[in-house]
């Protein structure tokens, strides 16, 4: 794996803006491995993901921003500079059902995933051994419905402590609070299993059951303080039929879970994703 | 394509079923080319379609229904017989978007639909030439607010003159009444541009292009009295992007919208779907 | 999960097979289920499976056999009966790659596959751990070219000392010999990481990658004595573009791989396979 | 519909080649609309493809090449600049199974498709009440083996006076002679009824059949003199099973061999594809 940097743009779209940056990168020895770009032509903005080698690269990351600086300013630029060197750390939170964190942790085990995972956190047991098997510490913390907030403020220490970039929620089934929420902004990823925007909220699959659909879906999401209505990430369904009961239904979701979930990790870790407003731009 | 009968049972579930219908179908010469069948574990239901030549068959049409009396009242049974001979009369419904109908009217001219389209009708006169083409009858009823119920009375003569056995809303824009649908239960299949339950209503691409889905669908059901709640025959999804404008989505859904629609009008005339309560059961 | 028993029948098509064994089983007190037929009206064969309780079941199963005998003659069935009760014993082999051991014995361990997995058996050691957290024994056999009769005689005798019911080649990277194939007839399950029958042999990627497909596919059978030509089980395929170099290949690739050998050895365990000549039948 | 103009570019890939594009673009007051690019990291090509808005684009058509020419030296780019108001001049070339030519018809006909349809060609005369209603000339041009040189010598005449750009062999079942192929190198595409390279030559669904594979697929690729072998643009399969016999093979290939060739059309006639070696990129 090359070491490289990626640069995330998101501004106002006018002329210029690939020439300018395009520019700006060759002149500093850029290697560009990778570029794309979007414009959404209804709001007038532009987005763009650019990756580059570093081998010739003439610029520290130090001096990025100030080299940037001009530019980035012309065009009313967001932007973020991210260094593959620099591995996100991530906790996954859990509560008895594991098989999203199992996949989660083989594909990171088996180095699908570009990211650290420090940490599992538990509002129930089941998954310890899991975790223990792939060397991260299981952290248990009991979500009783009085003492919520106090749970709460302890896992946010502990991602404090451990200096979590992305919470990941594995089928994890407690709500978080809007506190909560709110510290780590388009930085908590869920797996709901439903194919949004039907099926919010609870038991997704026994109203799919009920209501007599022929496929069913996952959808994995940026959590935000209204509940199942974060900027969707990624999406899939799978064909069930009369034949299919809750069991099965349980079952095949199982496989999207795993898919929507963790692609959704791989994208925000390699930097691919930009948020706008409730959708997402995803450069893979 | 050999003479063939199907019978479609539908009945609480207890032990026997399969054994007295074998059975009778045995005795009576039924060279059996395709059986199905399926039982509702939750609301003990049984539900079978069988399917035999007619060749060495010893019972004419008139006859079965009283040699099957002692078994049907024995099991309850819901049932009836279609014969494959006994083509099923079609009448299509459009409005301007005319991608379905070309859809089925080329598929019926290509015989892959067992049945005969015997009228075309639409509130605008744009689909006109295509129907022509096909050498199926056009008939033309504006249907103004004002109006409505008045054309919808013109409507159903034509329907019942014609003896229309299903009506298929190929993207019809207009909302049939409660009277319209209650002359036509589990007769009338419509195709609505999402994947229902999501994007009820009116302009669903729209609502799912506000919404940053990462798939669209469309979904063929049944016509009830409740919009767009009918028991649902069949759906599709495919994969959007951000990259998608809205005309893409048009575009892509235009696809789904054919297949969904195409294969519940051909799963019906070929008897192959069953409704009970808000689900169908479909023998494929 | 309710105590069952599968009946599977194959045997030349004619009038009055459904309608005997539906009486027979009916006259035993069988609660049927599941039943499924298939007929090949080329080869003039008929298929079928038929699943029900044993509670009221009038038959042991030592009664079985002689008691449907009159039957079976009769039809010139060749049958089997499975129990429920009797779980298959399974062998895994396994060389470096794990993704597909790790996701079958994940899906043994939370109970999607009715068996027993009593071995893990690999030319390499890197499988061990993972054996062992879920605690079945790991055995360790080299396969150097001058020895490979020697490994395969110790690896039968270990198969028969577990009494092994199915093996499945978890992308094992030997072939296996003759003599070893003809002892598990229909009972090896292999996964070949491409679309069969395109790029039979080694490294299929690389062989899709040269041809500039735009899909890549994986494909599980059953072992025979031909290298990839054994009855296909399952096969499934997934999009790729010009984007995607051989990594993101062998990556898409594994999706494939775990998806098709999971659903095929669930099916087997199921006793849901009928093989004939080189084809199946998947009573799914 | 904007007026645009699409550059595509392909060359050895080094360091600012995206910067003297966009610069260039941009000095010349290019308001670009799309803009997407491909580094093939082991041959070390470089591909690109942009499209701006023609309003205030300072360069006329004539006036391109030559201001351009400096860029294209020093990059040794092949380049090629196509027009939208320049439409495409198609002949679609038809046998008996016309469901593909149907397709692309009405799609024409929906303005789905940028280009203008000039002419069906036809080896017998199914077709040509089809091409009547869409109002494209019909040729009929019979193919006896005797006589198949001289059919194509008219062929090539017709071709040459009405200044086709693109063939499309939609389910046209003749094999082209190397002469007629080298005349539109890279403009003529078919459609071969597998998942190529699985099942060249005739009669793919009766190879797939025999084989039982569990998936079957269609290809569009443009026509190279080596049969069923030159670069694929498209691919797509679908799912079979047991149930489904031969016929029921056909129709539902019939659906694949319909998406992938009005695909492939759509990606060509936008000016969407670039074709290295065996292989395409398609900026889609």
């Amino acid at each position: 794996m090359a070491d490289t940097a990626v640069l995330l743009i998101d501004c106002p779209d006018q002329r210029g803006i690939v020439a300018g940056v395009s520019d700006f990168l060759y002149r500093h020895g850029a290697n560009i491995v990778h570029a794309d770009q979007h414009q959404d032509a209804e709001l007038k903005l532009f987005f763009m993901r650019v990756e580059w080698e570093l081998t010739d690269f003439t610029l520290t990351p130090e001096a990025f921003a100030p080299a940037f600086a001009e530019l980035a300013t012309r065009f009313a630029m967001k932007w973020r500079l991210e260094l593959a060197a620099r591995r996100p750390r991530l906790a996954l939170f859990v509560s008895k059902y594991d098989h999203c964190l199992a996949d989660l942790l083989y594909r990171w085990h088996s180095d699908e995933l570009r990211c650290d995972i420090v940490a599992v956190v538990g509002n129930h047991r089941d998954a310890e051994p899991l975790a223990q098997f792939y060397k991260v510490p299981f952290h248990h913390f009991a979500v009783e419905a009085a003492k919520r907030a106090e749970a709460e403020t302890a896992e946010l220490a502990l991602l404090r402590r451990e200096r979590i970039d992305l919470i990941v929620l594995a089928r994890y089934m407690q709500v978080l609070s809007p506190r909560f929420v709110s510290e780590y902004p388009q930085r908590i990823i869920n797996v709901h299993h439903s194919f949004l925007p039907a099926f919010i909220g609870a038991r997704p699959y026994h109203q799919a059951f009920e209501r007599g659909v022929k496929l069913i879906g996952a959808t994995s999401h940026y959590v935000t303080e209204q509940l199942d209505d974060g900027p969707i990430i990624e999406q899939s369904t799978t064909r069930i039929s009369h034949r299919d009961q809750l069991p099965d239904l349980l079952q095949k979701g199982r496989e999207l879970e795993k898919a929507v979930l963790s692609r959704a990790v791989r994208w925000h870790v390699e930097s691919r994703i930009l948020v706008y407003g409730k959708k997402t731009v995803i450069f893979d």
